[in-house]
């Protein structure tokens, strides 16, 4: 069978401030609109004030994941960046680069890999609200 | 040469709480098996209270990365997915969500590109022993 | 179109201690050179004290990035490795086992997928000058 490249796009409003957004359903489209049954799945989100990871999506533990990056880069501290360029988002950057753009998941016959209760999010750090554009890119027969 | 997918799967028993499992011996393995010469490997868990990372597995800074990972996500604070769901495992998730569920490495002439002293590390950090599934997936020719 | 696959290195020198280098546009040209059009590119560091992120490379926030990380992982509290082997960069491996040795970035119409303000970095963590030899390897078409 021939190996082949797919790419995708989903688009999203979010409110920022670390907004975590469950995309599993578009991801899972895009994996089946592109009529591919095994291969590498990346989701990538371009720009530097957000991030894409798994997580299981239920109320609580997504409030403990944004306590605790709260916690690990805190938003009220100074940040050379605000002092430079004064738009207030020096923690939203160093939140993306510590976390990073994105995933890179294998799926087979037709389905992606992932565990019954493990769902994929995009992670907002900006300090507003912002449209994105985020890419699902598949490459695999 | 013609680029083609392989997909394999590594089965091992976890202690949970951190356990930190040497898992390169494994997936190259799944690399020879696979008859690829050049391309990328994935190394994915499903379930969202486990990561992949690579180290130098050695006794000192395996522990090393063990306390760093309970001083920024410690165990012993309130988590809310625990109140919802009594399974005391809410540091696991958020361990999980921060580290990612996966790697992808680079192969060529049959060899990963690790460094010398690099192992691939499975870490499991759900809160009682766990029977795992670890995907290892290559695409390449 | 025919998949295919194309490695290729980067090399550069690097002062250690959190030294972040973008390497942006050397993946650039491996991704021109490649004469790929659409796919997927790995960044991947072989060796166990280094890290591959994307930023807006800005003064201000890469002081950020550095100061954040030196927070999260300090270099002047004890590891274990440092007793046993006497080298002194125990921080080191810790921090390249949390920020993980590589990322997977998508390509289209020959162009990374990129934000507008986003650049490709190398992190040396290690606790000395080092040179490094890094990967940037395609799989599309």
């Amino acid at each position: 069978m021939n190996t082949m490249v797919h790419t995708a796009f989903i688009e999203l409003s979010s409110r920022g401030f670390t907004h975590i957004v469950d995309i599993t359903e578009s991801v899972r489209r895009a994996l089946l609109e592109s009529g591919l049954t095994e291969g590498l799945l990346s989701v990538f989100v371009p720009g530097s004030t957000a991030s894409v990871t798994t997580i299981e999506y239920e109320e609580g533990v997504i409030e403990d994941l944004r306590q605790a990056i709260e916690r690990l880069v805190p938003s009220d501290v100074a940040y050379r960046h605000d002092e430079r360029w004064h738009d207030g988002n020096g923690f939203s950057h160093v939140r993306a680069a510590l976390l990073k753009p994105g995933i890179t998941i294998p799926f087979l016959d037709r389905a992606l890999l992932l565990g019954t209760w493990q769902q994929i999010v995009f992670m907002d750090f900006d300090n507003r609200p912002r449209k994105r554009r985020i890419v699902v890119q598949l490459v695999g027969e």
